[in-house]
């Protein structure tokens, strides 16, 4: 269900604040954790900033290897998202306690989850301070998926026959709230 | 209908990723812009980053004030959103424009939107490096407020019937998403 974006519509697929799950590998070890907290800060290049707490394995496997990639939950994965949130991957494999195996099929090799609406593969781009001072990680993406069902052409599509691909925005405590009903703006 | 949020809850209102409408104002000029791009940094001290084309009246208002605001604008201020996210205000005073009288009655007197489900203030956090490169600015909350109809006791309440205060998610070119439906993830 992985169909390729464009990068100049990359940004987009995080424009409406979802949470993300957060995937990173070096040399045989891998990770996943949750993160609420992540926006676009470019759409061209298409860049993104995450927070990620500098204590976290996910950072540590982050800085080694220089990469990241992001997937978009659906309501389906918001138990896995939220044991991601609150579990440490320095505590063992965290897909392999929860029963999700990765897809690895991606140019970066790295460990999707599988039943995201969308993929993101960024690189890091180094900014040692805001790392430090904010837990703020800027990345580049260098490639995006998305299941086409529910974004094509560069464009998210929200209806009710595809709910079950809906976002997922956390609120707090495991508690997320999905976005459903479009409202467009007159221009 | 603005109730108090203590400070530790502030990072909160925005955890889940709405679109934000920012106010500014110095000597006399003031002014509103829409921002789909924010995201918390932290929750003690509370602090959130937004990115702010550095080209915009906004910013120029923000570096000379050193504050800014933050509004959550509900589905009746989609067009308004819409709006003011593109428009300049070097054109003239949006406000008046769009015939919306701004509430000054909060601790720093800046220009708010009546009508949010919550407003924020701010004090710039000077980052000249990521402002610059990247547009993001970091900002310390010195003071919140939220519409206890759906924010309370520091949790956000998604209901039905107050569906008229959900906040909004942009999804591009004036389209926004509004999340109603909850899923509670099992700890």
């Amino acid at each position: 269900m992985m169909n390729p974006v464009a990068l100049e519509h990359a940004s987009r697929l995080v424009n409406h604040g979802p949470t993300v799950l957060v995937s990173t590998a070096h040399e045989g070890r891998r990770n996943v954790m949750a993160a609420a907290w992540s926006m676009p800060v470019e759409f061209t290049p298409p860049r993104i900033a995450v927070v990620i707490d500098k204590q976290t394995l996910t950072h540590e496997l982050l800085m080694a290897s220089g990469h990241f990639a992001l997937g978009l939950p659906t309501p389906a994965l918001a138990d896995f998202s939220y044991a991601v949130g609150t579990r440490s991957g320095r505590e063992g494999d965290k897909f392999r306690q929860l029963g999700l195996e990765p897809d690895t099929r991606n140019p970066l090799e790295l460990p999707l989850v599988p039943g995201c609406s969308a993929w993101l593969l960024l690189r890091r781009i180094p900014e040692p301070h805001s790392e430090s001072a904010y837990d703020t990680v800027f990345g580049e993406v260098l490639w995006a998926a998305a299941d086409a069902r529910i974004f094509a052409n560069g464009r998210w599509d929200f209806r009710d026959d595809n709910a079950d691909l809906h976002t997922l925005h956390h609120l707090g405590a495991g508690q997320f709230v999905v976005p459903s009903r479009v409202v467009q703006a007159k221009g």
